[in-house]
């Protein structure tokens, strides 16, 4: 039977089977989901056995657990490693969904629901992907599979879980479906990953909320503090001012500057898709360059003093922010998280105490395109997508690539199928039907092709 | 009976009834708390009829209703008009509370609740002085009370209330206990207010939030930008960059300024009592400037992205604030309000949209020392306190004395016995036990002086 067939014959099966795993609430960030995860570990295991793994069990961490599963063909055979995550992101603002996150829904030939593109959509489609190419005896090396419930907050258990099982997880390749692609008529494979910095601060003025009327004018007020500080990390020319920021950067070549610049992309789509009159950026750079090969720094969130319904005038006590930096390859996260707490030690003025509380990180990635498992990624993708993949660094981190290559020695392989317009992180996150099972039909080529 | 002894002898039933004012949570900002409002006017009604008044009843406006109360002694006497309000700021954060603040505590000679000083404990004063006065035979005028429920959200129905009964509210003098004195050792009266401007500020970026890790770097960021926008509007010298903003502003007198040298302050022990390294304002002005000759402005809240539990790398679509200036006499808070939202109209940068709401506001007040209520005021809170209270202007806003300045054409004496240390609008707001007593004297005493 051949691939095509086979996937056309079972995908009810397939979405039967992903909607298993949505509808299990896995927010790694909020501790009332925690029985979640557990239940999305062990749902795991029982599919990875049904898709023909000798082997799934669920495996203890200082965390969340992580889900291990293995078929071996044979001890000569290469091995790969399947890695992909179980744990999703918080889907406030709830009130912007169209339909129930958690309660998959197909409509206008996309699956809509948290995690239906990052990472459980993207997981099946390894999973499947595999299933198809070992029911059709394509299958020439061993597969292992690790997934983990925490990478929407840093993965801070996999480290030490990789330290301690580094025979266990022994391969020749680490294959990752958590990425996407430039579009669905232009596939491509990701060689690039922005590293992750990411820092809580808050800000202490007096020592309780004050009367703004009493006090407002001659003590500090710390929201103004925060945003005089935040304002200031940004110049005019969208540089970050921390001193030695950019000692690390690597320039972007200008064979790499020449091969974004053969990216098929409209600026004006892209502004129509996310609905802004205008971009901005790091001068002298295009938005690809900015979102991919320059970092960057954002408040990921903000908040302080009287929120709530009406007007309060009140000087508050306390403000904070949740902030984050995108590094390059070659910027080293913990030197850079130093460099940003020394900073912000040193312009805090001296009316008000600035805590910084260092969150996780996460190096950048490069990945060469001569290794044979990325040319039979190339191929793979190239027959199911009907076109070349192009090789295109990309803006997101996953940390825990760069931490693979340093403590099991293996390169990784981002064999990614999400679509701009899949809104993971948002609300509303969705993935096409079509791009589903182009996915498990290239990843099933791709075990066809290494070898 | 002389004053002192009636008020020893009565000083129980006096505390309980402020307590059952207390007890009813009228908070005006919050539509949950409705409800509160009528019961708590009702109260007012009850209490006044015990203390002595003639009449009372609660009358509706366009939102909160008002209590008005009267005891007229004869056509030819002066008329006196007491304010105060009924309703109270938030309550929140309410875990720093030490103790419900809707079920009043004594604890280290203090009331301990939301509204023990603002202004049920200052309104209680007012009444139980009059009552005082009344039943010593001290009354030589006409008192009528106003109580409105709608103070700390801008007293929006107040005016057209004014307008509508003129007849009325006619009086010779108001008499309003809700602003501080400068310690409890050195009795003050308020002979000025600062003004006020409200306005919420809401920044959108993209039409969703983002990923910050496709689009950081990219796509503005509109926490960012807001914290730009905030920072801008202040200066390194503690000025308001608005274009035209001080235009208004009555520099201070050299005569004011020496008068303000000399009032008794401890900038080290202010600093101490709000847990202060440094002070930080308008260069130039000395602190007791800078809060109650100055303009200022506050961020009074700022919310936006994620602001839950542990971190999530998100380029959010909107981010919001709330501001406000303190403003000075002869600043016209219409004006400043326009010359702001213009402002914000000019300086926001194409790629994002700022919407810029305002809320309410009021004008600054300035009381003549020469007027026989402010001598009468003076004298009693003199014999009260056993010293001559200080004039001094405040950087609170009573929006609504300018109001009735307007509309009534009535001049208003500022007879508050307000601390700094009662933590007002703050968690733990509290009232001294031996000040709510020597005030009840006070106001007892300003009417056997107010002829």
């Amino acid at each position: 039977m051949s691939v095509k067939t086979y996937i056309e014959s079972n995908k009810d099966r397939f979405l039967d089977e992903l909607f298993s795993l949505i509808r299990i609430p896995s927010i790694s960030a909020k501790h009332e989901n925690k029985p979640d995860m557990q239940v999305c570990a062990q749902r795991w295991t029982e599919l990875l056995l049904a898709s023909g793994a000798d082997k799934a069990v669920v495996m203890p961490t200082d965390g969340n657990p992580v889900v291990y599963g293995e078929k071996m063909i044979s001890p000569e055979a290469k091995t790969v490693l399947v890695y992909a995550h179980y744990d999703v992101m918080p889907a406030e603002p709830l009130e912007l969904w169209k339909s129930n996150p958690f309660e998959p829904e197909l409509r206008d030939g996309r699956i809509w629901a948290r995690g239906a593109d990052d990472d459980k959509g993207q997981g099946m489609i390894q999973v499947k992907g595999f299933e198809t190419a070992l029911k059709n005896d394509l299958l020439h090396c061993n597969v292992k599979f690790i997934f983990e419930g925490e990478e929407e907050i840093g993965s801070p258990s996999l480290e030490s879980f990789c330290r301690k099982n580094k025979g266990l997880l022994k391969a020749d390749v680490i294959l990752v479906s958590d990425t996407s692609m430039i579009s669905a008529e232009t596939p491509s494979l990701t060689t690039g990953l922005r590293g992750l910095a990411y820092w809580e601060v808050e800000v202490t003025g007096p020592n309780r909320d004050l009367h703004s009327g009493h006090f407002g004018g001659a003590v500090a007020n710390p929201i103004n503090v925060l945003c005089k500080l935040m304002a200031d990390i940004t110049d005019a020319d969208g540089r970050i001012t921390i001193p030695g920021f950019y000692d690390d950067v690597e320039e972007v070549s200008a064979a790499e500057r020449e091969m974004i610049a053969r990216i098929p992309f409209d600026e004006k789509k892209y502004m129509e898709a996310i609905g802004v009159k205008a971009l901005s950026g790091e001068k002298g750079y295009s938005t690809l360059e900015r979102n991919s090969c320059r970092p960057s720094f954002d408040i990921c969130g903000i908040w302080g003093g009287y929120t709530g319904e009406g007007s309060k005038t009140v000087l508050p006590s306390k403000a904070f922010a949740k902030v984050s930096c995108r590094l390059v390859p070659h910027q080293d996260h913990e030197k850079i998280s130093r460099m940003f707490e020394e900073y912000m030690a040193r312009v805090a003025p001296d009316y008000v105490t600035v805590k910084v509380t260092p969150s996780h990180g996460g190096q950048g990635y490069v990945c060469p395109i001569d290794m044979p498992a990325y040319q039979a990624a190339e191929k793979a993708v190239g027959i199911a997508f009907g076109m070349k993949p192009l090789a295109v660094r990309r803006g997101g981190s996953i940390p825990i690539i760069s931490t693979f290559e340093q403590i099991l020695g293996i390169k990784t392989v981002l064999m990614g199928f999400g679509l701009e317009q899949n809104a993971i992180h948002s609300p509303n996150e969705s993935c096409r039907l079509d791009i589903f099972y182009k996915g498990i039909e290239a990843v099933a080529r791709f075990y066809k092709e290494f070898k």
